[in-house]
């Protein structure tokens, strides 16, 4: 009898750990959920085990980490591009969000994890409503995830009145209290949609329960203008203000930043998402994450959702965060795909208070893993895998997708989803939304 | 008898003619080399055919048309990333070329031309080293290609010293022409590799032989410090000084342009070849692209080549053309996907002087045609295609890839080129490669 119930062997094994070690030839053993060896093949051999994956000389590495996405915005995707923001927001995006309830939002949230399997995540962070819908669907496809209701001022299709935003949380957090896979945050949307009251609260709930606070922060300068009016300080001075800057508050895009918001973030050791294809798309800027990474704040990276991007591709946006920065500074040398390549693993788990689980292969971590099949022309020759992966590489490059020692796919195949469904609900669900918006 | 060759139906036909015509439900039929319909399926019916492809409610649209790379380059893809650009050019790429010969160079094009057939591209504008083994590959991969020996001041390791490389380039000119695929063109490296006396010759040579003429242009700063040291001119102005600016002129990259130069090209009718990732990698900067097509310039998009890229996905290039300039200008409706997606096909027809021939579906035209399956999470649902296209789609969804009414791809499987000999050849030239730079 073997003790092994995964052996993933004959790749090249990016462990991203802190020595960040590549092991040439090398292989992974999985038992339950568990890592339980990285070793070089010529070490290891061959040992039995009930299910073995070759990777055929390409990439064994840590499953991507979507530090920011709302899933189930796969069911607007190109509903509306290249339009001003407002024209955008009201006259496509809160019709067609008008729409939803929680089977179409559990129906979206399959869709999108239908894709990011495919495309080599393994967990993501998510924000939207009836957020109980995400988390059954994350959980019924395999993935790991972290998810909140979104809080604001104004009463949620969801949940009503904003007091019953927080009972729909907290029963969120008791609910999905100790499953394996899914995590609960407390999701209030900003500061311009949220009063400071409700921030407080809400950061008061996750420092409670010892999960994630997550919030939308200074995404554009024109929430930076309306912050500045109403409070006289720019959204991060306000949020310090508050109180709420905290190692467990995720603050997604921060694009539009001064130094002493960055210093804020930075002494508080506030973890940020960086999105940067949602935040070109929508002309919202470029964050400084170069200036952000050389102060030692965490960045992790994401997509957003899909109405802005139009993809859950993380190594497409490996490639766009690589090379963005690039460009703004002028500099070739910022940004180096060691250090994206980084956040879009054991950055991300840090950014999600995940990362003594997740982000990186190592004994006693889940194994959350990805294979990249690189006997491709776009992927030769190979002089630096970690250069191909950011790149070079796209998801449709992962020729296996495991999530806590589980198979999700394999050789491009969804093993436990039925696809045909998920497609053809989204059809029809987006048919619905077509006619009720025109 | 039927006198169908190919019949591509069940398709969203993306036409990209004068009036951006989309069919909803359509079918093309090609004889021999040329499109010779393209109706409504309602109205085609279903014709008898030597060959069909069922487009299965995807989409069928003209291959795209990279204006610019270096195809040989894939030899390169990633030997080399993140480093200011002299180190990158003199300790990595420099030495890399030097190790080129005839053989190397068409087997980095063959690899090159792999990854575009396998990615959706029908047509490439090419200059390097060695281009007769660039444009025997293109034919024998059964692509549309420009090709031209790079000219420059100094001797090259192909021809030897300048004047040879303007015989060298006749002979090309004279080997090819009448030639189905390939076209030479002219193609003097840039202003500050060229004399004077070489950019006027080249010209020349061009236009008495009524083909491209092609150079780098206006790429960095540095390279605008240097020629208006040399001449107290802009780059731009000094070839509108030699009297070169002209129609038949493709000038790739002209990302650092001032306002009399944009008019300047303009007023010529000189084509502009846009390569936003390579700018960007190589952290050149921005080009100035909505306000070139503001002024009426022909625009196309090129990937540039493989180890500024690291990749030839035009797919992703457009994603990144669309994204790009929005960021840049902060407003969310420059460069729409309509806009984008006819920088890749008609507008690069236009850039090379074929758009007679290729760049949209129509009766008469080449029949350069490929199929996009979307029956894919990431393409689910879909509201409008050209927005697929240009923000969602990848390369890898590519399904068919036809030239000249040849199908050379199908359900992503190269029928014409031996695959598995092209990888063992690349990787063996890189393992040289390796060895004699480090």
């Amino acid at each position: 009898m073997t003790d092994i119930d995964l052996l993933i062997t004959n790749g090249i094994v990016l462990t991203m750990d802190p020595d960040h070690r590549i092991i040439d030839n090398g292989a992974v053993t999985v038992m339950g959920d568990t890592i339980t060896a990285v070793a070089p093949v010529a070490r290891m051999g061959h040992p039995p085990a009930r299910e073995v994956i070759d990777a055929a000389g390409g990439i064994i590495m840590p499953g991507l980490i979507n530090a920011h996405t709302h899933a189930a915005m796969t069911l607007f995707r190109g509903l509306a591009d290249d339009l001003p923001l407002m024209t955008w927001l009201n006259e496509h995006i809160f019709p067609a969000e008008a729409c939803l309830d929680s089977d179409r939002v559990y129906a979206g949230s399959l869709l999108g994890c239908a894709e990011m399997i495919l495309s080599g995540t393994t967990c993501f962070c998510d924000m939207y409503l009836f957020e109980d819908s995400v988390a059954r669907a994350a959980s019924a496809a395999g993935m790991r995830a972290v998810v909140g209701e979104v809080l604001y001022d104004f009463p949620s299709p969801n949940y009503g009145p904003m007091e019953k935003g927080l009972d729909y949380t907290r029963r969120l957090i008791a609910n999905w209290h100790g499953d394996p896979l899914i995590t609960i945050a407390v999701e209030p949307h900003s500061p311009y949609l949220c009063a400071p009251e409700l921030l407080v609260r809400a950061a008061d709930i996750a420092g409670e329960n010892g999960v994630p606070l997550v919030v939308h922060l200074s995404e554009t300068s024109n929430e930076v203008d309306t912050i500045r009016q109403r409070y006289g300080v720019t959204p991060v001075a306000h949020l310090a203000n508050l109180g709420v800057l905290a190692p467990n508050l995720l603050a997604c895009h921060c694009v539009v930043l001064d130094e002493s918001d960055m210093s804020l973030l930075a002494e508080h050791d506030v973890k940020v998402a960086h999105n940067p294809e949602s935040n070109m798309k929508l002309a919202s800027g470029i964050a400084p994450i170069p200036q952000l990474i050389d102060r030692g704040v965490c960045v992790g990276l994401g997509t957003d959702g899909c109405s802005s991007n139009n993809n859950l591709d993380l190594f497409a946006e490996m490639d766009t965060a690589a090379k963005l920065h690039k460009a703004r500074s002028l500099d070739p040398t910022v940004m180096d795909a060691e250090t994206v390549l980084g956040m879009a693993t054991i950055d991300g788990a840090r950014a999600l208070g995940l990362d003594r689980q997740i982000g990186s292969i190592a004994v006693g971590k889940k194994a959350d893993l990805i294979v990249i099949d690189t006997r491709k022309p776009h992927l030769t020759p190979m002089y630096h895998p970690v250069s191909h992966m950011v790149y070079a590489a796209r998801g449709a490059d992962v020729s296996a997708t495991v999530v806590g020692g589980r198979v999700l796919m394999k050789d491009r195949r969804l093993l436990h989803l039925d696809l045909e469904k998920i497609l053809t609900d989204a059809r029809q669900i987006a048919e619905e939304i077509r006619k009720s918006s025109s």
